[in-house]
């Protein structure tokens, strides 16, 4: 079981109500950007597959993960096709553009970052889909944000794992501490567009 | 069931005796280039979801492929922890590199173009797979290869179903005509270093 201190751990500041009212308030965009979510999630998966091939645990764990974004991108279309929402790109919220930035560009730099941005983005997903859960008023679709819930802890888990298991304890943890920041303030202001990560 | 027939309908020559001599002689190399393939077209699918997520249908089968790909890619990386072969990266042979050069890059020819090259590959890996299984001498990998015929037969199908789904049936017709010649044309002459298309 993860708990909501777990999450903390890694999270250096929590959602703000401000979200939760403005997703409420717009559940049908906002299943339509999870959808993108899970199909990059998938995407960032391969890719560091595609990068470290040699890496036999990274590309088995990394592969699990993967079919599990991809499943869930699967599921949240179908919810998109039984709510009658069109299917369609979504101009994505600085999130994702601001973590890629602190991204360092040379290895083995570069996979720590990776590693860590991931761990923070399913971490902040996992708070996101719980808040979801909790004040979804659509009992139904609040119970489909809750069976997801324990896989993007999972995967947080995992991504965590990777890092420590081929960078020292130290440098992951003071680089987490920086990229933890960087994750909380892009999110300080609520982006005025909808999003899984506004 | 896919008959040979079917598979002929989608390419112009059949694999030479020469890739089944060069394919059994390195089977370690031919898992490892196969992980790559199931990988790649993994990814291949996911670039067309991207590229094209207005289209509920489209996404929807191309999900269903990318995520058969990556069990097959789990499956085959097995295969490779069991004989104990290095993961690794592996240079490709120029067949990708060939057949992407016949992609036209103006819409709407590009969305027909990868449909038609993407149902080429899985037709020749449809058959290249069902050449291992036939031959190769190691009963479990044979059966193995055998279990992935029919997801390679389905998978072009799916393509080439998108593709008419999509465009006029007499233009399919003539584009798969011109792109299974160069897919035939660039298997031609063995490649020296054994892959899955070599």
């Amino acid at each position: 079981m993860v708990t909501a201190t777990a999450t903390i751990k890694f999270l250096q500041s929590p959602t703000s109500p401000a979200w939760v009212e403005q997703a409420l308030a717009h559940l049908d965009v906002i299943l339509l950007d999870h959808a993108q979510c899970e199909r990059k999630a998938a995407g960032v998966a391969l890719s560091l597959i595609n990068r470290y091939p040699s890496d036999a645990e990274l590309v088995r764990v990394l592969t699990a993960i993967a079919q599990e974004e991809l499943a869930h991108f699967a599921q949240v279309n179908q919810w998109l096709e039984r709510r009658g929402v069109a299917f369609g790109p979504l101009p994505p919220p600085p999130y994702g553009a601001g973590l890629r930035q602190q991204v360092r560009s040379v290895e083995p730099h570069r996979q720590l970052d990776i590693l860590l941005v991931s761990a923070l983005i399913e971490a902040r997903s996992h708070e996101r889909l719980g808040l979801l859960a909790e004040h979804c008023p659509e009992a139904e679709l609040a119970q489909f944000y809750r069976s997801l819930m324990a896989s993007e802890a999972r995967h947080y888990g995992a991504y965590w794992v990777l890092a420590t298991g081929r960078f020292p304890r130290p440098e992951v943890e003071a680089r987490l501490q920086t990229l933890a920041t960087a994750e909380s303030d892009l999110l300080a202001h609520l982006h005025p567009q909808p999003r899984i990560h506004s």
